[in-house]
């Protein structure tokens, strides 16, 4: 088992990584003054897994344990579902001190985070993830949010959980597609910031694709804490929490775009990864190597590409990659001649239609 | 003109009260760097009658200013009501530097701070009320929140405005029933915290009813001032913010009962701080002096009363009054007796239904 702290001013909490922990679950809350229920938002997948262990494990605090079923995936984060949850915590009449827990992957997190930082303007919150994208990336850090038919992840919140128990026992049974996508995020943590990692996937990949549960601890582990170390200087997005964002303008490009439908997120950040490192590779800040990564063609074409890329709220004022001049060494890199952009995409296999002039 | 600093550590704004604000609205902004468009968040009638002077104002500062309508009143505070306005600032492509700004009374101050609060988590936000109660109330602290069908303000956030814009000239068209419910916060803030402006109101009330606006600018001033001091304190309503709500705890049980439809929140405040009065003189802790206040009777009976004060969300364990045990020194009481609750409606004209035992 491991530990590690999220040091965020002022409302600091522990990320705790083992097997077996949704049984152990009273062990590893911090005191909760006053709750007496936890309200469990969950999937009825997910539900039907994995609640019977976390319910033993709440109600060894004492805890009355209530399940919210919320649907499967992005589903579950539109307002309306939101909506949903916050009638069911008034009608059953959860008070200012009751928990709310998020049981389940990034989707469930980021619903019931939501849910939990506007219950009578915030309630104690704790994420139990049960993806391996979710363990080492979304439940960190108190990002928050719901959809908009016009867009994702347009309506939300920064609230930091109280605590997160990553089970990595949970990862057994994540379907292998969904667990790729995980490994993609944990693939970007090496290359961006945790040399050690790498190396540890690069020189003995097996056991890591085989999910052995030692292995797995130490790798969630590692990813926390890289994260955990960036979120606890910078929660609110503005300077070094970029560098997450490694592979992610193009990779959140792509997940907009109809044509890359049915690519996981993992699967359409691993392609951005490859387009950094080339981008780095053009502009003379990187060697000529592409870090190990491949991308697997069929991209859309490239003015689709770009359009896309624009459309994303962070980028108004131009596009901003997060490129590494060195495997662990990211920067941060303001505008990019559209050339390069497009040559590095075609490069990868991206039609590129020309423009006049 | 008087302008009041709002010290929240790390959010501090100011409010500026004065007449003629909005058309002046860009000299008391703060530098908003990168805000293209202004969202003004207004009912129609408000609109008609003040928009057309806070466009000139923002304007002037090289805004443009779109205009979302909503619902007057506390229909605006609805999670139906609040995607609507996300949905229209996410069509017009707002971006996160954008401004939403409030026009009105302290129904669309709380929905329009809680869409500023979650719209891309979090976008600047601006308070222009209309109303006394906002001026000298809702708009200063950064409470914001819509209703669900199960109670009032169930959903919301902690978001402060960047400022407060009180023009007291929007004053001179409210109803004369609105502007009193907002006299009655008035004299909760002199009977409570401000000997100097409870003096005023005693000995020359004329002024003050005939809404002059030199009167008018002193006494939001120094509500507004007395607030401000406690939530710079107090942010998060866990200390010192308690004794706002002098009169509060039967104010907010009357206006949930359906007998007491029809009263205003100034109203129904107002017969709170007389039932507090009345607690703490039976107590032994204050002066046997009404403090000059009356109640209007036509109560409804004291069991519906204590039910619907049981349950505030505020006083799961136990109610709790802010009591003064004179004018200008709340204290805060927890465990009183359930036969002085009692006896203190009945003297007000409560009927009082003998219970067994």
């Amino acid at each position: 088992m491991e530990r590690v702290r999220v040091a965020v001013p002022g409302r600091a909490y522990d990320v705790t990584i083992g097997s077996g922990l949704l049984a152990e679950a009273s062990q590893h809350l911090p005191e909760l003054l006053g709750a007496e229920r936890a309200f469990v938002v969950a999937d009825p997948q997910v539900a039907g897994r994995h609640l019977p262990a976390l319910t033993d494990g709440l109600s060894a605090r004492g805890l009355g344990v209530v399940h919210l079923a919320v649907p499967q995936g992005e589903e579950a984060k539109s307002l309306q579902v939101m909506a949903a949850v916050q009638r069911q915590l008034a009608t059953q009449e959860a008070h200012r001190d009751d928990l709310v827990v998020a049981l389940g992957g990034g989707a469930v997190g980021d619903l019931a985070g939501f849910v939990a930082a506007t219950y009578m303007r915030g309630v104690p919150f704790v994420q139990v993830p049960t993806t391996l994208l979710a363990q080492v990336d979304a439940a960190i850090g108190g990002k928050t949010a719901v959809n908009l038919p016009e867009g994702k992840n347009l309506v939300g919140a920064f609230h930091q959980p109280v605590a997160v128990l990553a089970d990595v026992s949970t990862l057994a049974t994540l379907p292998e597609r969904e667990y790729h996508s995980g490994l993609a995020e944990v693939a970007k943590v090496g290359v961006a910031l945790d040399l050690d990692l790498l190396a540890l996937l690069e020189t003995d990949p097996a056991p890591v694709l085989a999910r052995e549960t030692s292995m797995l601890e130490g790798v969630v582990a590692s990813c926390v804490r890289a994260k955990a170390e960036i979120v606890a200087e910078d929660e609110r997005d503005a300077g070094r929490r970029l560098v997450l964002n490694y592979g992610h303008t193009l990779g959140h490009a792509l997940e907009r775009l109809d044509a890359f439908a049915g690519r996981s997120h993992g699967e359409a950040v691993a392609v951005g990864m490859v387009f950094a490192a080339r981008l780095a590779e053009a502009l003379g800040r990187a060697p000529a190597a592409s870090l190990g990564l491949e991308a697997d063609g069929g991209l859309p074409p490239a003015d689709e590409i770009l359009a896309a890329m624009r459309m994303d709220k962070k980028y108004r004022s131009g596009l901003r990659f997060v490129l590494l001049e060195d495997v662990g060494r990211p920067f941060v890199q303001d505008g990019v001649p559209e050339d390069l952009l497009r040559d590095a995409l075609a490069a990868m296999g991206s039609r590129v239609v020309e423009t006049e002039g």
